[in-house]
């Protein structure tokens, strides 16, 4: 383990996440918020910036990362940013518990946007804005983010990092067209933020919040560039206009889009957007998703508390479907309490996710289609043991070894599923009656089997909001520490896709070759 | 496709379910049931039977099968003896409705036990011996039952239906000795039920059964036997003696082992049972999930309405994992209303199943080993490129392909999973109260997610009860008949492993080479 090295890249790391620091610091100072709100953000900027300076002063001997240190260090990385991260929000005691603290901010980097938070109202805008910015951060990768502004050498060590933290199953392998392309990315990321926060301005101030429209607008944004969901008011999205939950449906569908495709299309290749076999199941699976909830809430073939007029009950379904399998979060209706298909359709988007090289989360589609792809194969192979395969994905054939390794994926997802799940029945939350207040009216729910179930699910997918006792007008305060930091890890090994967390934790990686 | 060949299988096969249907027709003649108790069972023997010389008579052609066709053929058979089978629930009118009474004979056959009988006491003798029998037959293989009989030469086509059929991701590749194999393992499988009733018949009769004695021994090892688990009293084994309760769990896990397995103990090689890794985890699996269902019993964390001596607490854990490992199904208690750590370890044994080459369901240990051992394969590559590696599984060394088959396995199992889930969400008893009398008390369950959920799970698992609205007090018989049959297939695609069913079902099987 090249331990210097290792050193360095993470304090500049450090460093970065003090300069982060100062845009929750100046919010505390434009609303001019107490001493300690500006103090919270203060000393753990002098403390990231001391410790990152000092990680920087022995001379890395060994100067390229070998894989698995790569791996190891971008799960590591995203732990410390977590750690020193959510120390703000226990200094000024807007989440006093510091697990609660650490389960927030992993929430916000791994842009999940799970919230332990049961009062927002009582939440210090400084706090709202170091919440929502860090989804903005870990949408496009916190390491993505460093490596733009880092002078290293292209000696490998960066696609190493890149590849750890990349969503999906594939990555292009040209390293030196790496760092170019990562800058690319995040410019049109940044473009499409601007866009969407100006056309949310256009929109009428929500009644009672009428000075808070930028800073809305600023918050509702980065939640969904980032994909992660973090309310701000009380219900979520729920007093948005239409005309803002339309903009935000638009833009969750358009930022769960492979960022490579806005590539294609700036250097005039549209006809290969259209043609791509990710992005034609993207659009079928939302069309089929948000016709099927649409169906269940203008049928109402089952008793649900909303009534909905037609327009309310298209613009629910397509910003749930819209918000969900872009893993973002964000919610304008109690959908809890809706029938069973539209919950079913729901909980599948959360399973899959949206494309790959988005700042969505999730199973990914790009591998769902290579699965559906690789069973055919073998179901062919069978009737016709001579056949020999040619399986092409986007123009490209796969070879087999890729699609093993979706295969091994998704098992290796739901094996987390349910080890996650079993740690979760030791909650003596478990049973409790939890009682809900939201547009559906007041009920009590059982945390139940399907409480658990969909907070895994919507943990290990970086969705936020899960049903029943962790619906969308629940929190996951009333979890133990214990559970807390089982989801924590569960989010983690979401965003970073299982492996480099496995790597972190493995004892072979830290041994002396 | 040989359709001669074909045709005459099927055809020996027709024969051999007419023959079987003779043991509930002499049970009709020894309770001296009505007339359409006896009707009921010798007109489908008639046409079974005509049907089956029928199709003896064109002479096949090629006499081999090739691969696929020994897969759709295993398929088709499953459904066919599924289709016949039902027939005679109709006509005595026990279930009066066909897709009910196939919905049950699959159920019987797949050795899930999953029932839509609401009330047991209602249904006649003879129906009680076929659907219980059922299990002992579909146990260990409709095909290997009637392979044993059939005079073919080994020419290869029983090798295809032996393995389209068998549960587990291997099978020995020695087709000559297969038949002999098959066999030795029916004797042992013959040999423990005979013991097993011997045992059972040892114990007190049960209060208000007196006369019931044997018949009660026969329908309850035919259940452990093919860990099927239909009932045929009120409360499915909670009436039972426990001396006959701590027998039938330790014949569960008993069923629940490879049969060769006790193959190696008959020949002396007892230290090669103790080596195998599949029995090890097998053993641990069921010390760990009964200490959870134990613990969460007597610790009473969370609430629950029974209240159980450490003997009883003991006893139901043991038994109820026993009995969802193996995919049986029996219950000696309503097991529902227990804590979320019993339910969590119930729900995990209900996936992984119990050993490869038994009667049981699930995933089964041996894939799960296996996908482990993939994953570390893929850690350690990717924490040291150059290592090659060397997977033992059972002591032989396994094949990347092996490894790779099992993750899409498994990938497949969740597929199937969440599609037969989404299709129930169709169904009207979505959301309905539905009420339970159990041990437990009388309460309402809502039809809600747990509810498909653990349907999906205990059909593809073939398992039999589920939780909430399928617990094991209530029955399937409240989903419409388009879930039913959506269940119908959830079933066989446990039993046969997904891949028969998808060949039988591909147009590619049926074309003209």
């Amino acid at each position: 383990m090249n331990y210097k090295k290792l050193g360095s890249i993470l304090g500049k790391i450090m460093i970065l996440e003090g300069i982060l620091m100062l845009a929750p610091l100046a919010v505390s100072l434009i609303y001019r918020e107490s001493f300690i709100h500006v103090l919270a953000f203060a000393v753990p900027i002098g403390a990231l910036a001391l410790l990152g300076l000092l990680l920087q002063l022995p001379r890395p001997g060994r100067s390229s990362l070998y894989q698995k240190e790569g791996f190891a260090l971008t799960a590591l990385v995203w732990i410390v940013m977590t750690l020193f991260g959510a120390v703000p929000f226990v200094i000024n005691g807007d989440i006093p518990n510091y697990v609660d603290a650490c389960f927030e901010m992993m929430s916000g980097f791994t842009t999940t946007g799970a919230s332990i938070i049961t009062d927002i109202t009582a939440v210090s805008r400084s706090t709202l804005f170091w919440r929502s910015i860090s989804h903005w951060i870990g949408g496009m990768g916190i390491l993505a983010f460093v490596l733009i502004f880092i002078p290293e050498s292209d000696d490998g060590s960066s696609m190493h990092l890149l590849r750890a933290e990349s969503p999906g199953p594939q990555v292009g392998k040209i390293v030196s067209k790496m760092k170019m392309t990562t800058r690319i990315l995040y410019l049109i990321y940044l473009g499409m933020t601007v866009l969407e926060i100006v056309i949310l301005m256009l929109d009428k101030p929500i009644p009672g919040y009428e000075d808070d429209k930028l800073f809305f607008s600023l918050l509702a944004t980065f939640g969904c560039a980032g994909t992660g969901g973090f309310g701000f008011i009380p219900g979520s999205i729920e007093l948005f206009h239409p005309f803002s939950q339309y903009v935000m449906a638009v833009f969750l569908i358009l930022f769960g889009c492979n960022f490579s495709l806005y590539y294609l299309l700036l250097i005039g290749k549209a006809r290969d957007v259209l043609r791509s076999e990710e992005f034609r199941s993207y659009f079928l699976i939302i069309v089929l998703a948000v016709l099927s909830v649409f169906i269940s809430l203008v049928g109402r073939f089952e008793a649900f508390p909303q009534t909905y007029t037609t327009e309310e009950a298209f613009r629910h379904s397509l910003f749930q479907v819209a918000s969900l399998i872009t893993t973002a979060g964000f919610t304008t209706t109690d959908y809890h309490v809706w029938p069973m298909l539209g919950t079913m359709a729901l909980v599948i988007v959360m399973f899959t996710g949206a494309m790959a090289g988005s700042t969505a989360g999730g199973i990914k589609l790009s591998r769902i289609v290579m699965a559906v792809k690789g069973a055919y194969v073998i179901v062919r192979k069978l009737i016709n043991p001579r056949y020999v395969p040619v399986v092409k994905f986007e123009g490209k054939t796969l070879e087999q070894k890729t699609i093993s390794d979706v295969f091994a994926f998704i098992t290796l997802y739901f094996f987390i599923f349910f080890a996650a799940m079993f740690l979760l029945a030791f909650d003596p939350v478990n049973g409790q009656l939890v009682a809900i207040v939201s547009d559906a009216g007041t009920y009590d729910v059982k945390h139940g089997f399907f409480s658990n179930f969909s907070a895994v699910l919507s943990c290990i997918s970086n969705v936020g909001p899960g049903f029943e006792a962790v619906g969308p007008y629940a929190s996951y305060a009333l979890y133990s520490w214990f559970s807390k930091i089982v989801l924590i890890f569960t989010m983690l090994l979401g965003r970073l896709e299982i492996l480099p967390v496995l790597i972190l934790f493995s004892r072979r990686t830290w041994k002396r070759v």
